[in-house]
């Protein structure tokens, strides 16, 4: 019996699991009174599972995507609800060239940022941060679906400067969470596991931001049905 | 009296508070046995004061500096210190052409992030994060200093996309946590003053990472005494 913690960002990501859990969205428990974050918690296959959601902005009445809510939804899931196994799902933007699809699911086994270049000996590979997940491989290889190198950053947008590092990152997904989970889940040396699904094609013809609500619904369903089959496996 | 907490990136920058508050940096508490932070705790000046800096990077070796670290140093004050009043003191870079000098030191009344690039209506101001803080004018005319705008992002240079936002926003420093601080601070509508001193001057001649180093130590010391003053006051 593990204490599986599922952090996510959009409560739209989320939706497809809570249904497959039979778990009423309306119903979400909080951090703290303070926090923004939604949280959910069953049994499943003999797991403990909770299921953090970074909520919405009360100010900007928009989701909180991005780092620093994940940071702290993955620190709390840590410190309060005891996780020992923390899956990060969600959606991503993918690289045609190499081979992403529109809803398609992938296992990560690494992770690194774009969008922090401090070009100082050492702080460089900390700005980087890549940290590598072996337990992606054996999850592929069980739900059938293939790894990806992902690119954290904390803009929808892609500049030049992220291209480049991007690129020469070799990623296949880019999206706003995943390095910066696997900053905290590293420093407490607890298994990660990321699950992300092909929202948009960022090397294709359409705006990411158009592509994205497009494709959320259809990406997060695709999501859902890895993300009870992987707990299914743990 | 108060708890206050001053939130720092690097130990070097806090080295002159510590310092003066007679504080060994050698016997350095943690958050847990995991994290990197450093803590430092003393009374003074009738509060309770909590230091806590962001720590050595285990693999890197290097300082953790930018916004996830400084989420988590700012998370913990509150909720495990009970923290009523947040410092946030560091160095920055500054901008000559409105009134930067290196050593100079500000507090600041709006933080505002540069490389959170959401072009969705509503994602567009919460990536922004524009974030007022009034008490900033009075403490600086307090402190006999000036008060500015800061920009924050988790990269050392510059890219074109983040001085065009840089740029709109008007502001005058260029950091990498304070803007990630003010949102954490803001869900629990805690006082947070920042007080900010010029390690190098963005649009000089020389890069950022040259200058840096070179103005660390005059800055950090400026910053040491402007702080000091600043808690007498609180």
């Amino acid at each position: 019996m593990k204490n599986i913690a599922v952090i996510m960002a959009m409560d739209s990501e989320a939706a497809p699991l809570l249904n497959k859990l039979e778990i009423n969205h309306k119903i979400a428990g909080k951090i703290d009174e303070h926090l923004p974050m939604k949280v959910y918690k069953t049994k499943y296959h003999g797991h403990n599972i909770s299921i953090v959601t970074s909520g919405e902005c009360k100010r900007n009445k928009v989701q909180n995507v991005g780092t620093a809510p994940a940071v702290i939804s993955t620190l709390t899931a840590i410190k309060d609800f005891k996780a020992d196994f923390i899956i990060n799902a969600g959606t991503a933007g993918g690289f045609k060239k190499r081979g992403a699809d529109i809803g398609k699911v992938y296992t990560v086994d690494t992770t690194v940022f774009h969008d922090r270049r401090i070009p100082i000996p050492g702080y460089q590979e900390y700005g980087t941060y890549r940290s590598e997940h072996k337990i992606a491989t054996d999850y592929a290889k069980a739900l059938n679906i293939e790894t990806a190198i992902i690119s954290t950053g904390d803009s929808l947008d892609m500049s030049p400067e992220d291209e480049k590092l991007i690129e020469s990152n070799l990623a296949l997904l880019k999206d706003m969470e995943a390095a910066a989970i696997a900053w905290v889940t590293d420093q407490y040396s607890i298994p990660t596991l990321f699950l992300k699904s092909v929202t948009d094609i960022v090397d294709g013809e359409h705006p990411t931001e158009e592509e994205f609500f497009a494709n959320l619904k259809l990406a997060s369903e695709n999501l859902g049905e890895k993300l009870i089959e992987l707990i299914e496996k743990i």
